[in-house]
């Protein structure tokens, strides 16, 4: 038999499942995704991803995999392979996750945080490729972090995943976040919050709002600021520089804590990366005493959403001894 | 022969040298410190603790020891034994301080930064002893941090010693700091930080120091402020409060970042954990969302200033396999 085994990479976020069929090796034979539904039953995330992985299998006329590995939104016991999703799922609480697809597919199942599973992805195969301490900050609805040393998850007490995204870096600016802090970096800098702080500007200034063509704050997205930015608007470019200002003190302190190899930076915001990496980089670069922050290399991701599905795949992998 | 093995562990400061000889098994036999003179040559580290180790040797009778370690201020590099001090010691950049040891006693030599080490020997034989993640926080002139994780210093790039004394934690308050940035954790919270604050204060409202029988702000100091509130004084209990605060908010990021099993603080001003422990603990037991906060063990130091000493000597027993 020289049928060559496949592993699944299962990315499970708030509101989408995605499923992929990975060769050992690390290329992406086949995907397939789901929105999940709006009303959810602690058995939702196994059925969403069974099925998910049946299809695939099928349609790539495939009859065993060496394993499953998950990356899921919100806390997990990666030991327990339980899931616990306090804010994104609350019916999904101490739910057994890995537990009854190893049952169906008879086959090993590891389960990770999501934030975790993407930082592992960029380190197989991605801007993270082989880097000894690799850090990745997503900056999406919220700010994700995850940190990467030499292909391991780093872990914190009882193997909880640290949540970087929740420091505290201006108490006296920003929204009182769903974490109870005022001036965490999530609500500062987060998509969403820089979404706010674009719209609250529009509140006080109606006649930028009237430059971009518009008649309500609800209508500018972080997207139409951005071309805006590129296009020259003065306002604009100073919610631009405001926002690499914040992520630039984040991303100074996750320095002076870690002092990692490479930072990579994904999540929506971050596809216009090039526009917040001056600002960015002035923040930390003025901080060159005690520890060498402007050697720290700063890049995009290369894997986008696909991160999560390579990086679950991997943990499946080493879990197996075969990454 | 049966005669005992000892080792020497070595706390180098920035004003201070101070040398132990410890039992592998970590009893502290004898200890002799020096102050550092005024003038310093590259070569005055290395001198002070080859006289300070003859001393011992000599006093105790020790023919043979087993090797040396020592934890010294400023960055260092451990993998060459160099030493790196751009505040403390101008004149100790890239200084040799192992090989000439090492050749002069004809033993392996271990070079860690003093917070490591300081770190390290609470792990060994103090308020850290066996956690398995420790982070332990000096408040002293600065903040230092370290992190031992199963008895192994964290690193960074290159072995680089993370500051996380150097966090930014509010922007809008504190004096800049040499770090260069304004708000950062030890500007702010630090025992230096922490007089600036109440003299600050005496400056704005001079009834009260006239109240605590002071003429000038600079009489002031951190000690009779923390005895002043301990007695009730209004303003000296807003000030102990507002540090309280401070730290919490730097502590609750190192819980967000690593998520420790236990932080153990160190320092002058922690002498007085009790009266900052509830300020403390009610910024961090706030945030109970995502990672387990309020879990995380908090508790002043147990070896005081002797910490660095044991720590130094745990690294060097380390490094022969024996610890």
């Amino acid at each position: 038999v020289t049928e060559q085994q496949y592993v699944i990479g299962v990315d499970l976020g708030g509101t989408h499942a995605r499923v992929g069929v990975l060769t050992p090796g690390g290329s992406q034979v086949a995907v397939a995704e789901q929105a999940l539904p709006e009303k959810r039953t602690p058995r939702t995330a196994v059925e969403v991803t069974s099925a998910l992985i049946k299809k695939l299998m099928q349609g790539n006329h495939l009859t065993a995999i060496l394993g499953i590995g998950a990356g899921v939104t919100g806390p997990v016991i990666p030991s327990q392979g339980t899931m616990i999703s306090p804010h994104t799922d609350p019916p999904w609480q101490f739910v057994p996750y890995s537990a009854p697809l190893a049952e169906e597919f008879a086959v090993p199942v590891v389960l990770e945080n999501d934030a975790d599973a993407a930082a592992l992805g960029e380190y197989w195969q991605g801007a993270g490729r082989g880097v000894e301490r690799l850090y990745v900050v997503t900056v999406g609805t919220g700010i994700g972090t995850a940190y990467i040393v030499n292909g391991e998850i780093f872990r914190g007490r009882g193997d909880w995943h640290p949540e970087g995204g929740h420091q505290i870096i201006d108490p006296a600016s920003g929204s009182t976040c769903y974490c109870k802090e005022t001036g965490c970096w999530e609500a500062l800098a987060s998509g969403d919050g820089f979404t706010a702080q674009c719209r609250k500007r529009a509140v006080e200034e109606p006649v930028w709002l009237t430059r971009l063509g518009l008649t309500a704050a609800e209508q500018l997205t972080s997207s139409l600021v951005v071309q805006a930015a590129r296009k020259g608007d003065r306002v604009a470019h100073e919610l631009v520089e405001k926002e690499a200002y914040y992520l630039g003190v984040g991303l100074l302190n996750i320095i002076s804590f870690f002092v990692p190899d490479k930072i990579v930076l994904s999540g929506g915001l971050m596809k216009h990366f090039d526009l917040f990496e001056p600002g960015i980089r002035s923040v930390i670069n003025r901080h060159e005493v005690l520890v060498p922050a402007s050697e720290v290399i700063i890049e995009p991701d290369s894997l986008d959403y696909h991160a999560g599905v390579y990086g679950a795949a991997y943990a499946l992998l080493r879990s197996l001894g075969i990454a």
